[in-house]
């Protein structure tokens, strides 16, 4: 069984050895300046990744006969170099069929996959219009869809994205709609409740997550975007009666989600419904990595008087965690 | 007693006189092509502003001693001239005394400015941090702000600005603040609510509201952010062992509010209450923006297939009207 | 039948009087600034549209019920009017079924489109990938499309779009993929040439042609790659072992063909055939615009020294004819 | 006493044994891949910074005590590693407290403090317009902004800041600022020199330079603009009588000193003053960022037929040093 | 003698007749709603242009044979119309040709050009450097370019632009030139002196200032940069030992004194005098921008309390005149 | 004689020893961590360039006396260190006159030069126009010219630049401007003939490719554009009555020919044929670097379905190479 986590591996004093299961992100044969061979390996679980170092691959403790998607046993000590965190890897076996748990080797969201699903349909169970509860019901009951929809991630980067994240994204901005619907009477509820839900539904098409999370080449020629259209456009496609301006709102739900051209979406929002949409999704990813990012300054020992690391995804601003600095933690 | 509104005489018949109590907003002197003399007025009330023309200045029942800022009763026939609505004046005189509330004669808010005022103060009143509750307390306790906040339009143009604009906007956005407060456990709800009362603040110096809207000079070279800024900063100092962090994050929250550098901030959103606050601002704005523009569509009498005109404050995007779209379709 | 044209009448004498027909794009009533009410008519055929004016609506020789979509037979005068040309009114009545050529009312390709469409097919007929030519079969088999895509216009704007513009624009462009295709051997010949056929085949469905040049709402909200994207989806989904390889690139060829995410595509060119359509595509269209200023200059009078008016789809760049300068034309 | 500066070392021989005082401006615990334990430190002096390494931190002759910001006697040499200088470490201790004169750690301005501090008090000095001088004579006659004036560098980055920095920065431009006004009667000569001395004032408070020089939380979510704005605020409110206009336009002056909004300022430059500010002060930053980098080349050993590398302040642009180019260094 | 000018029509009462002598700088034959034919011409003199009307073109009292280019004398009245200025035209004849000045009939530089032109040359006489000393004497002394340096204006719109213009502009920027370079010690004065004469000598024939202002063909396809650049390399081809470097350098000063790619500089400034050419060219010509500004402003009757209309070429800001506003111009 | 290729070496075991002659593009002295000295070389050959290390340099086998622009014989190893290839250098001698041919040192076109330059002179004998044959021919037969013209790379980036490479260009881009000009009668076949042959050939003088392929410091300052239009400038005024605006619309296609103000070119394109070579020009650099992108791919052995790495040119956009994935590569 799995006891030691990548994410614990920071806080080990090096050279200490210990035993634990990861999954082989990658694999790579390389050599040192002075010409000798070693294995060059990304490991991860669902704590994050690590770059671990064979620098004995022909040991005979270490296996021959792995590669990535293999999960395997190590052996080895945590170490520094350059103020990057590796891993040293004295040992190496396959992972007996048994040995681990699964959900324990890639990321998942941390809230309960089943609850989260039952809001889902309990809010769909709600909707006031009968086509568009017609339409999710179509869609969330087909076995293929509704088991990819309760997997996968929200987006393809590791520190971002983990099992369940686009499901536990659309639950949490079903509450966000909620409230919005109920501040704002222009708005009608059962349409953004509608596009919250199928807004990113091509991503169980656009990514793979069965080692790591990956674009599929059709993802990356297609887009989310135009596979979420199709998917609901055949769904419609099989709905008798289904009126059709409902179909161009739903639609025009998803092209517009993005809300600018730039980032993608082939259509401004022109519906309030559509403006809403967009302002809340972007709402959620911003305040999901905003958290993310003060966890990670925890847990990398920043003072509450620390600014975070340039986030990305908020044109490399810096954060400060105002409840911190405020010091309710510091007592 | 004032009855005839401007935004009535859209759908009068053209040429049908009428007697109507206007606030005289621009005066000018003007010739015809055959170099006839006659007086272009802009005349307003609560519902909207006209252009007017008194074709026969010197006729003795127009009066002589009028200006920019007179109440005047006007009798005349609504006219149309390349699609634009234009008021013909026959008679003019000044309005007496007590002929005219001025409240009919500026556009202002629909709600009630006592009760909007009320929800303000049990807000504050609702906080738990003894510091911020004593800053609003001290600003909004000064009579001088506390009436020109009961006052103040949230912006210039006539069509999205009205007197009580700005605390119409500011209780919107606490009834938002506190639905995304209660959402996102990371915010903290008494800052968000603060940002929220104190981000427009400069506005009552930035803007003059006595005929029409325009901006005081010092508005226009100082802007709003930094006359916000500057009444907390001096308060503050007012207020002895006021936390220097609460100020610091207080007076971010202000300068960040708009949330680009392009659009004035002179700094980016660096904490969650900031990311929160530029976000349930512009979405106030727009939603906004888009219930005028509905409003408008309407009164203009466009139909259900009609999109809206291009709106300025959303790129010049048309809008769809959702639910009149659909409505063709259920009955 | 029809005789006189619209663009004709730039060069008639002021207040000559001439009968002709037309088709009413659009009516509205207006007032004179002395109060008198007239009629404001755009009138259209198919080398332009014009402004009219009935001055004495009232007049029993002009008729009380027509309005916009029907075509009239007119008789009145040229006036010039600040630099416009207008049209001044005596007598309208409605034509007759017989009396006018519909051909005659909106502007049409200058080519032959039974040829146009025969050239289309040889293309198809010529295809090598079984596949591809079974996609182009089906869809260009069903009728309602194959006539749509016999009329459609390629673009609203009247200046740049006539009736079979599409078509027009499409088979020129094939002309370029083949002489593109045999320059550069890494082009798959067939799918560029799928691409020409089918990328802008959503605007059989974003634009309407009966009266004037529309864009529908569905067209507005989802737009024409979308629509286009949707038409080769389900048509593709009838064709039993269609490869989903080219599915992918045929449905990205679509996708990218604005070539930039902020022109509305929401993918850009990924594949060497979608880079080369959209340059085509984008040549062709400039190539189009330029010929058309050139011979609107002409019409206009200017001499070869003279630049054309600022052109808009070349970012209001001013042209100079070469041909013309060089002298060519001056003998 | 300080004889080995940091400058120097690059063009020791390797290998070569020498000792030095030295600044430490971060101090690290690291790892070499064989799993030893070494320091990583960055030292400091007035003329540079350079990584060094402490190989054997065990040794008894390295002191255990010392951390970052201690002034430590360093025995070592210089090497190159991929193409970086490095310093290598044998012996470390602690520096007496009279062994070092502090003016040697930190990079400070080549000029005379108190020459340029006389050049600043003389400009007051010469002011006509009272109102300013009195405000200028409050703000740098407060003994704590007038030393932190002399000692503040003009911005955070090591190689283009220094202590003094600031000041020698506001004296050039104060130069410039007299010719400018003598060439332009538009301006008001004491308004821009006052906009000169105060525009960059809140940099006393927005960066710290105890140990190097690094941005204050304060100074990060604020901003020097608005703390100089507020400090000017605060000493205005204290001076009797002060005009109104004269007010705003000082503030305007700092408001818009950065020229656009993506820059930082609030407001764009809006009166002569503002303009003329904006670029004498851009025109000094560029001048001395073209200097360093010459003076960088030279010390780097690039002959006169060698550009610059790219100058980020520049636009990564490359310079030509016309002066050596032309030959007149050559001979 | 001309005696009345197109600027002080502004003050003129309505329909108070008057005689002047006018440039004409366009006429067109038009139409009024009522078919009556009229004259729509431009007149201009040194002071501005003004649209006039001819209401009864078949009068005798207008002359028939009158076309662009020709100095008329007109009878006639000020009119306003919709707030704009007109001329009413009662009488037209040719001037004869020793009625009118020249110089009084195209807007010119208020300094004496003869000065202006000996500064020019006092400046050269002053360089160190026999090299580009000898380019410009051999430039200068071109008698073709000597006049048309000393007559073109620097820009084609009537507002910023006059006769002399460029040599005022280039007079201006040496004075400025001369004080940059006495301070910045990095700049070669001579080499700067050099840019500063030769930057916009292309305008001498990008331009044509026989009847207005306008753009060559040449010129707009070449564009006054290449085409100083060319007149600059073929006066070096005659220059016999003319260093290579030098040359490279003063084309560079040319190429790159836009500052910017998108400026239409093909070239960013690389050496330190063509990034301080960049900035005194722009600095002058926003002073002189802002100059204009506020004198139209004044002009135009407005108080010192007005802001500017928006300027153009400061990004449609709004200017404040401070020292009106400081009330120096009050009492 | 080379028969060891620097692209072979990538498939090479590691430590396997061979000797190779390579061209010597940079050699610096360096350190390692432990402070022994080595030598860095960069080595390149015609089919690329490789970073080389020489360890011993006391070693009798190394050469003393070698220098950048150096030919030598190596005998060494490949090795691999953080995936980056990499030459252990044991033994290196100067190589002798006529052990190795030059052309195999340089990257170079793979086509043959004599017939490239012969089409080239075909198809200015095909010109119709004398005065543009008259041009092409006098340029075309100066030999200094016509030399460097064969030789000359397009581009400095080794990977997308090779000897004849701007031939190479030149001559595609005629094919292209054959089968454009004959699609559209619109343009002067001539005029764009002249335009590709003449677009880039300031290139001449811009790089230089005696070792290497370096910007010349002119190149830098005044760029190919510049360049190529003072070479036509001056042949043509050697070309007695060579027709004004013909020399006009010559120079324009060069100097537009980078469609952008942003992309350096100082002026749009104005004519039809600059807006074509423009797009052809484009077009076919686009052409070329997937075309050197899809062989790297294979080279570095990825599979169908992997795309290639991202291409700086085409905005890092990531490519796929459709007849490999449509899988007529695979059987």
């Amino acid at each position: 069984m799995k006891d030691i986590y990548i994410a614990d591996l920071a806080s080990f004093e090096e050279g200490k050895l210990f035993d634990g299961f990861f999954l082989v992100l990658a694999k790579q044969q390389r050599t040192t300046k002075t010409n000798k061979p070693y294995l060059n390996l990304m490991l991860g679980d669902k704590t994050g990744q690590l770059e671990a170092r064979v620098w004995e691959p022909g040991d005979p403790r270490i296996a021959k006969a792995f590669d990535r998607g293999d999960v395997v046993k190590v052996r080895g000590c945590a170490s520094r170099f350059d103020d990057r965190l590796q891993l040293k890897v004295d040992q190496l076996r396959l992972a007996l069929p048994l040995e681990v748990d699964k959900s324990d080797l890639l990321p998942a969201t941390s809230f309960d996959v089943a609850v989260l699903w039952s809001q889902l349909l309990a809010t769909v169970e709600s909707l006031a219009n009968p086509d568009l509860k017609r339409l999710l019901d179509a869609i969330l009951s087909e076995e293929a869809i509704a088991s990819a929809f309760r997997e996968a991630p929200a987006a393809r980067g590791l520190h971002h994205a983990w099992l369940g994240g686009l499901l536990e994204h659309v639950v949490s901005l079903l509450g966000m709609a909620e409230r919005v619907a109920a501040h704002y009477p222009l708005l009608d509820r059962d349409l953004l409740i509608t596009g919250v839900i199928l807004h990113d539904i091509g991503k169980i098409r656009e990514l793979s997550w069965a080692i790591g999370f990956e674009y599929t080449i059709e993802g990356i020629l297609l887009g989310h975007i135009q596979m979420g259209v199709d998917l609901v456009e055949k769904t419609i496609a099989t709905l008798p009666g289904f009126p059709d301006h409902l179909r161009t709102l739903v639609l025009h739900l998803i092209l517009s989600h993005h809300g600018k051209l730039e980032f993608g979406s082939p259509k401004l929002p022109m519906i309030p419904e559509a403006l809403a949409l967009n302002f809340i999704d972007d709402l959620d990813a911003k305040m999901m990595a905003v958290t993310t990012e003060f966890e990670k300054s925890i847990r990398e020992g920043k003072g509450p008087d620390e600014l975070t690391g340039k986030v990305w995804s908020l044109d490399n601003r810096q954060l400060l965690n105002t409840k911190r600095w405020l010091g309710e933690d510091r007592e």
